[in-house]
């Protein structure tokens, strides 16, 4: 083996794929893979980069660009960054196509190289939303969280509650629809995707305010009562009950975490500074703190929560540190480089062809999409106005920060559709009331907060990002 | 294919290793897959932390530390962190075995986790040099460079011509090997890694000190040397002859692609600072930048040279601009992320079983890898000193600088296995001096240079990079 030490880094490996060398076909893969992922960062932050200032001209949320960005180079429209998990292969990948006719890559290697770049670009942008998420806890005021708790549970409990109740009696009886589909369909209303609110807060500058940490807060809650709510109706649909063991699991084991996390990290957080201290070496504040972060991020996978969480919860304990502001400053680079994957892909992955209504399908589920779509947005606007009795709230507000499902909502749809519990046209509808709600919220959202805090200077946001944790 | 849209960034996709989903098996892979690579990442920068803050405690170049750290966790003693092409499987892995244990992975699907997380390891590693070497190219000096150019350009024939010639020429007389394995592993001799030396100058302080440029631009060279070495040796190797027009093409493309991409790159930067000052959004400066630096290094990959050249000649060309001292700062976190992986990666592929004298094949090959150290160390370091008169150089740092083989000489040893030019015993002897030359030159570089330039602050490196850059 020993011919192969160091294979796979190897600088020189371009070089297999230089015709006197064709005999290796490993190293060959290996850098037209590295090819492949540099020219789908190049794409993607171009996407990016592109989508999110038009939309910063015309005030819009930037992400909102960087969601469309990704639409209009994904599998909807120019088809340049694809995934096999979408059903497509090699060859339907511009980029793919253009490592062939640039790069010497021989068509039999392409559907490798495809499924690696393809795995890669997927897990840099699951790493993007864990580095939000940290970022978003660094952000954030684990002492306001806790004040602003009990309205925040209101806020998530009633956000699950009402768009699932009146979504599935809704389906039942208006659209006669059986009652194990409804209640998928029910079901997938009751997510919140918690990254494009967060970035649309951080955007408008409004994380730390009131508003925003209950959005957060209740978000997170959402994103754990999510988790319980799918497992449930999982079982129903499966076993035609409800396996509470499985559940009070779920739940005990998610109140552990969030709580053990804090409190061991609170613990934690004096020794973390006092050995970031004495350390000498290079990224000494950053790697320690990204070890902590992804280590809380194993321990909620392990226990069937989601990665996110941990990442979260991390930022969290250490927001409480005296490194608060030198670490924000650090991750603001990391975050510029992951996060801009996350949402791009987020929006290259959305098939569009479900909107279509020439197609048949498509227009029996486009009725129940607008019904859908009402309930969605009606039952998580209404969050907001349950909070009695604080005339100072923007409660229009809080519910509109629970509107996006995102890729949260398609899970729903996902396991529904895998289970077999959704027909076709019913899935399509949950699939459009996604996408929608997705869409539509970074602009309402600017909308029912009127206009950002102190705008940012175009100059320096790095600075801005830490003036504005310290301006709360 | 809607069912599966967002399918492999959702955060919930932990469910579905849940049991009451067990019909969904994709996605539970690529939750796996990510806590595969978190786990990864938390030894990888735990390893490098550790290695090299002993080794700034016990005045070794950190990197070294970085290194070895490597090495421990790797496939020759610790097993974490190990790689398919080393010839391991999923089940030599400890990581595998703890995800196994910890978080549900069933053995079924170990094999496709393992090599899943270890190709986005390995593609991380990749882009950590691509970053490592961005980052040298920006704290580089284009004018320096061009003005020690010739100096650079003599350290780097030098460099070649006579560790290939005495090593080919004494394999031959002194050992009765034969010509073909006799002129590979004096190719083999000719290598120089850029990266470790480049990271140890810089944690010296003394990257943009004459001595330190004039490294940097030999080994720059060294690379584009090396790649035409190796095309000529497997040429010969394969065909009996040299392939002229090959060589020929190798010659000019480097020469085009070096002096194009600076020229270009020069017209092109007075647009990149308009277009980043006109810039609204997060992350504008770095994203933009990248941009740029991926696609040189994609060029540079199409015309079979390293995309690691692209990403320096990128690197020099922003270097240039205002925005310099903007951009280092924030490349400096992204690189603390990135290029631990490198190194650690690098330590970890190092197979040390070459070393074991107990096994008859290895020690037919040290007395060979004895011989081979020798040329190897004597044959760069004679090379400052064809620098004549300038007494004021630092001869015996340049040569030293120019020591270690790193991944590149390894390149040599694998394309010669493989093509079975070498034989076993005279392969473990070329892999020895790689390991060997690898992991001296970074102490001896700081015993040469005595010792750092103004001792950084512990605090804060970021600042201190940048004052190193501003201070030249």
């Amino acid at each position: 083996m020993a011919d192969t030490i160091f294979a796979g880094i190897s600088p020189y490996s371009t070089l297999s794929s230089y015709p006197l060398l064709a005999t290796e076909t490993n190293p060959e893969n290996a850098s037209l893979v590295l090819a492949g992922v540099l020219v789908s960062l190049i794409v993607i932050y171009f996407a990016s980069k592109l989508g999110g200032e038009i939309c910063a001209r015309i005030n819009l949320p930037p992400v909102l660009g960087e969601l469309v960005g990704g639409v209009v180079i994904g599998v909807s429209a120019l088809q340049l960054l694809v995934f096999p998990e979408s059903g497509n292969s090699a060859s339907d990948s511009l980029i793919v196509n253009f490592l062939e006719k640039t790069a010497h890559l021989n068509p039999e290697a392409a559907e490798s190289v495809f499924s690696s770049q393809s795995e890669v670009i997927s897990l840099l942008s699951e790493i993007g939303v864990v580095i939000l998420l940290f970022e978003i806890g660094l952000e954030s005021d684990l002492k306001e969280l806790i004040r602003v708790g009990p309205q925040a549970a209101i806020v998530a409990v009633v956000g699950v509650v009402a768009p699932f109740a009146s979504g599935t009696v809704g389906l039942i009886y208006l659209f006669g629809i059986a009652p194990i589909p409804a209640i998928f369909a029910g079901a997938a209303l009751t997510a919140t995707s918690i990254g494009i609110t967060a970035k649309v807060l951080a955007e408008l500058n409004r994380l730390s305010s009131k508003e925003g940490q209950i959005i957060i807060g209740a978000a997170v809650l959402d994103d754990i009562l999510g988790i319980i709510v799918l497992a449930v109706v999982a079982s129903l649909v499966k076993t035609g009950e409800i396996q509470i063991i499985n559940v009070v699991y779920l739940i005990i084991s998610a109140a552990a975490f969030t709580i053990g996390a804090i409190l061991i990290g609170r613990l934690f957080s004096p020794f973390f500074v006092a050995l970031v201290k004495r350390m000498k070496t290079r990224g000494q504040l950053l790697l320690t703190a990204l070890i902590f972060a992804f280590s809380l991020s194993y321990v909620a996978t392990v226990i069937q929560l989601e990665a996110i969480l941990g990442a979260f919860a991390a930022g969290l304990v250490l927001a409480e540190t005296e490194k608060r502001k030198e670490l924000e400053e650090q991750v603001v680079p990391v975050a510029d480089i992951l996060v801009p994957i996350f949402f791009v892909c987020v929006g290259a992955k959305t098939d569009l062809s479900v909107l279509d209504p020439t197609n048949p399908t498509n227009r029996e589920g486009l009725i129940v999409a607008a019904f859908l779509i009402a309930i969605a947005i009606a039952g998580k606007v209404i969050t907001g106005f349950t909070l009695f009795g604080q005339p100072e709230l923007n409660k229009l507000a809080i519910g509109v920060g629970m509107i996006p499902r995102g890729e949260v909502g398609l899970v729903f749809a996902g396991v529904g559709a895998a289970s077999g519990a959704l027909s076709e046209s019913t899935n399509a509808a949950v699939i459009m009331m996604v996408i929608l709600t997705t869409f539509l919220a970074p602009p309402l959202l600017r909308i029912v907060f009127k206009e950002p805090l102190p705008t940012p200077s175009p100059e320096n946001v790095a600075v801005e990002t830490v003036q504005n944790s310290e301006n709360k």
